[in-house]
C-alpha cells in the first residue's frame, strides 16, 4: 500500500508539473478563467479522468464535471479549481484536483457504496474579472444575471465570455448541486508556513476565516521638515506608525488572528516634507466574527484616538466584511480520524485564505484538508509540495473514503459494496 | 517714526504682493530661474531700485546687484532671492529685498559710514537645475565649470541658460563678493510656526541647521495575509512602524532636533499582502553637527536591530550630510540688539531650512533676522507676513543700520556723515 501510494503521489506532482505547461504567458503559469490555455488544461485533465471510468462533462459555467459512479446515486463531491493567479505556482488548486482523480485511480474500479463527483473549477482566483469563485457559485446558484454582466478589462461580459467559449450561460441553473451529494472534500496546500512550523504534515480546516478590509487615512498638515519644530507636526507618518504597531499588538495577543497593513501611500511622499496624508490598507481574518469585528471596532477607535491626541484626522473605509465560514464538524472528524488512521496526527486550522470550499459550504457539509507548503510559499513559481505529505493525503483520503458510508449512514453497507471490488 | 515705518512696511507687503504676477504660470507663483518671469520681475525691481538712487547691476550670474554708496568703500550687504518653488508665496525671498530696498529708502539719500549692497539673487530655491543657491554661490566663487554643465530639464546648461539669457559666463569670476563687503544681513519669513507659537514678531537666526538625509529599507518577506500567522511574519512595515515611532521619539527629546520620515513606499503594496519591503526616508536636521550625527548613528544602529529582532534586513544609504553653519555672532548681537532697541525681545533660533545667508557666511560675517510666517505657511500661496511684523523688521533694520558702523569699527564717526543728510 505505501508503496502504491509513493507511485500514486509521484503521479499527483508529475501531473500538477505537466499542467503547468498550459499557460497564456510562457515563462510562467497563468491560466484564467475561460482562456485557450484553460480548455487545453480541461482537456488533457479530461483525459486522464475518462481513463480512470470516471463520467465526465463540462457544465455551464466551464466546469469539469466527473462522475464515478457508486452503489447508491449519494455521492461525494472532491474538487477545487483548475485557475491560477498571474506568475503562479504549479499546486494552488491543480494539486486537489489531481488528488480526486489519484483517488478514484486508486479504486481500481472498485464500486464504493457512493459516488464520486469530481469537479475541477474553472474559476476561483478572481483574475479576470476581479470576482473570485466563479466555477464553485455556479454549484450553489449564485451565477446570477447581475454576476452575468460583469465585464472584464477587455470589456467583455461574463455571460459573453461563457457563450465564446461554447458554453450556454441559460443552462447555468443545471450546473447547481444536485441534492445527492452528500459533502464536499476540498484537498489544497496551505499557502502558509503554519504545517511546516509545528513540523505537521497535514492539517483539516474547521474553518475559513471572516475577513474585514478597510483603508484608513491619517489627515495632518504637510510642513517644512526643516523649519516645523517637532511639537508643533501633525504628522501623518509618525500617527500612522503608532497605529501600526498597536494593530500587530491586537493581532499577537488574539490567538488566531492575523491583522496585515500591507499598503501605506505618503502625500506628498517627499523627504523634506513632514506628510500630510497617509493612506493604509488594514485586512483582519479571523475564525469568530465576533472576535474579529471586536478587533476592528478597537483598531478604528484607536487610530481615532491617536489622531486625535496629534491633532490628525482620519477617515475610515470599509472595503470587505465577510462572515467566516464553519466546515462541518462531523465531517472535518471523519477526516481527523482519517488522518489519525494512517499514523499521524493533524493540526486543526483555521483557513486564513478562501477556498471554493467555502461557497460550497453553503450548500452542503464541507471539509478540506491541507497539504504543508514548504516556506510557506504560494503564488509564487517556486511554490511546492512534499511527495511525503502527498503520500499522506493520499493515504488518509483512501481511509476517508472508506468510512464516508458511515457518516452519511448509507443503508447500503460495506459488505454489499464487496461484490463490485 | 512709526507712522512712517507703517506706510513703508505697507508697501513692502504690497510690493512682495505686486511682483507675484511675474509668473511662468498663470494662475500661481512660479518664477525660476533666468526664466522670462524673472526678467520682468528684475526689471520691475530694478526700476524701484534706481528711483531710491541705488545704482543697479545685473552680474554674471544673473543676481540684481544694486550699491547705495556711502561716506567709505566698506559695505553691508542686505539680500534674498527673488526667485520661488512652483505654486509658491508671495514673500519667500522677495520679502527680504524688499526689505533692503525700504531701508535705503528710509534713509531719505542719507549718506552712511558705509555703503550698502543691495542684491537679489537670480536662485535659490534649485527648481530648474535641482541646485539650490546658484544666485550666492556665485558670489563666494562656487559657481565652477563643473556646475555650469549641469542641465536643467529641457538638457539646457547652466552656461547656456545664462547666454541665452544674455549673460557672459566668462565673467562670473567678477561676481565674487569684493572684501570691502563686511558683512551680510538677510531678511526671510520663518517658513515655520516657532515664532507664532512664541508670540514673537522676529527671531536672529543664530545658526543654519546641518541636514542629513538618508533612505532606509527594510527588507522582509512578502506572503499572504491570511495565511501567514503573525509569529511567523517578517513583515517590513511593521518593523519600519516601530521604527519610525523611534526617529520621533529621538528627536523630541533631544533639543533643537527635527527628524522627519516623509516618505514611505510598500512593496508589493497590497492590502492583502504582508510587505516584503519598505523603503523611507530620512531626514534630521540640527544646529551641532555632533549632536546630529549621534542621532543619524544611533537611528540606523536602531534600525538595524529591529530589523534583526523580526528577521528582516536593512539597506541604509546616506543621499546628504551637510554640516552646520553658524553665523556670526558678533553680529547676531547687533541685530538682538537694534530689535531689543525697539522694545521687543527676540527669539534666539536656528534655521531649519537652508537660506543664502548660509552660502554667504563662507566669505563674511552673516546674519538673518526672521519674520513671523503665519500659521507657519510656505512654498503655499497662502504664506503670508504679518504687517506688524514688517514694521518691527524695518525699525530694527534701520537700528541695525546705525550701529553697524560700531560693529565695522569704521574710522568714519557718524558726526562726518551729517552733512550728506
Amino acid at each position: 500500500m505505501l508503496v502504491e501510494m509513493r507511485e500514486q503521489a509521484d503521479k499527483v506532482i508529475a501531473r500538477c508539473r505537466y499542467l503547468a505547461q498550459f499557460t497564456e504567458e510562457p515563462g510562467q503559469i497563468k491560466r484564467t478563467f475561460l482562456s485557450p490555455a484553460m480548455r487545453e488544461c480541461m482537456q488533457t485533465v479530461q483525459g486522464w479522468m475518462e481513463a480512470a471510468g470516471i463520467q465526465v462533462v463540462t457544465d455551464a459555467a466551464g466546469n469539469l464535471r466527473g462522475r464515478y459512479p457508486g452503489a447508491s446515486s449519494t455521492s461525494l463531491m472532491i474538487g477545487s479549481h483548475l485557475d491560477t493567479v498571474p506568475n503562479s505556482g504549479a499546486f494552488d488548486g491543480v494539486l486537489g484536483v489531481m488528488m480526486g482523480l489519484a483517488l478514484i485511480e486508486a479504486l481500481e474500479g472498485e464500486k464504493l457504496p457512493f459516488a464520486i463527483e469530481l469537479a475541477g473549477f474553472s474559476e476561483e482566483e478572481g483574475v479576470r474579472y476581479s470576482l473570485p469563485f466563479i466555477g464553485s457559485r455556479a454549484l450553489v446558484g449564485r451565477l446570477d444575471a447581475e454576476l452575468l454582466e460583469t465585464k472584464d478589462g477587455d470589456g467583455i461580459s461574463l455571460a459573453r465570455a461563457l457563450t465564446s467559449f461554447g458554453l450556454d450561460p441559460s443552462r447555468l441553473d443545471r450546473c447547481v448541486l444536485s441534492d445527492d451529494v452528500a459533502a464536499y472534500l476540498e484537498f489544497h496546500i496551505e499557502q502558509g508556513a503554519l504545517l511546516e512550523s509545528e513540523d505537521k504534515s497535514l492539517g483539516v480546516v474547521q474553518a475559513i476565516a471572516g475577513q474585514s478590509r478597510a483603508e484608513i487615512t491619517f489627515a495632518g498638515r504637510a510642513r517644512h521638515a526643516g523649519t516645523t519644530p517637532m511639537r508643533l507636526r501633525n504628522d501623518a507618518v509618525a500617527g500612522a506608525a503608532e497605529w501600526i504597531s498597536e494593530v500587530e499588538r491586537v493581532a499577537l495577543t488574539t490567538p488566531g488572528m492575523v491583522a496585515t497593513v500591507g499598503d501605506l501611500r505618503t502625500h506628498p511622499g517627499a523627504g523634506n516634507v513632514v506628510a500630510g496624508q497617509l493612506r493604509a490598507s488594514l485586512d483582519v481574518r479571523h475564525g469568530e466574527d465576533a472576535v474579529r469585528h471586536q478587533a476592528v471596532d478597537h483598531l478604528l477607535a484607536e487610530a481615532a484616538s491617536i489622531a486625535k491626541r496629534r491633532g490628525l484626522a482620519t477617515v475610515s473605509k470599509m472595503l470587505m466584511d465577510q462572515p467566516a465560514v464553519t466546515m462541518d464538524a462531523r465531517l472535518c472528524r471523519l477526516a481527523q480520524d482519517a488522518i489519525r488512521g494512517i499514523g499521524i496526527e493533524p493540526l486543526s486550522m483555521v483557513s486564513g485564505a478562501g477556498h471554493d470550499a467555502m461557497i460550497l459550504a453553503e450548500r452542503v457539509p464541507s471539509t478540506m484538508i491541507f497539504l504543508r507548503s514548504p516556506g510557506g510559499i504560494s503564488h509564487h513559481p517556486e511554490e511546492s509540495v512534499r511527495a511525503e505529505d502527498v503520500r499522506n493525503a493520499l493515504a488518509a483520503g483512501l481511509a476517508f473514503l472508506r468510512n464516508f458510508d458511515s457518516y452519511c449512514a448509507l443503508p447500503i453497507l460495506k459488505e454489499q459494496s464487496t461484490p463490485h471490488v
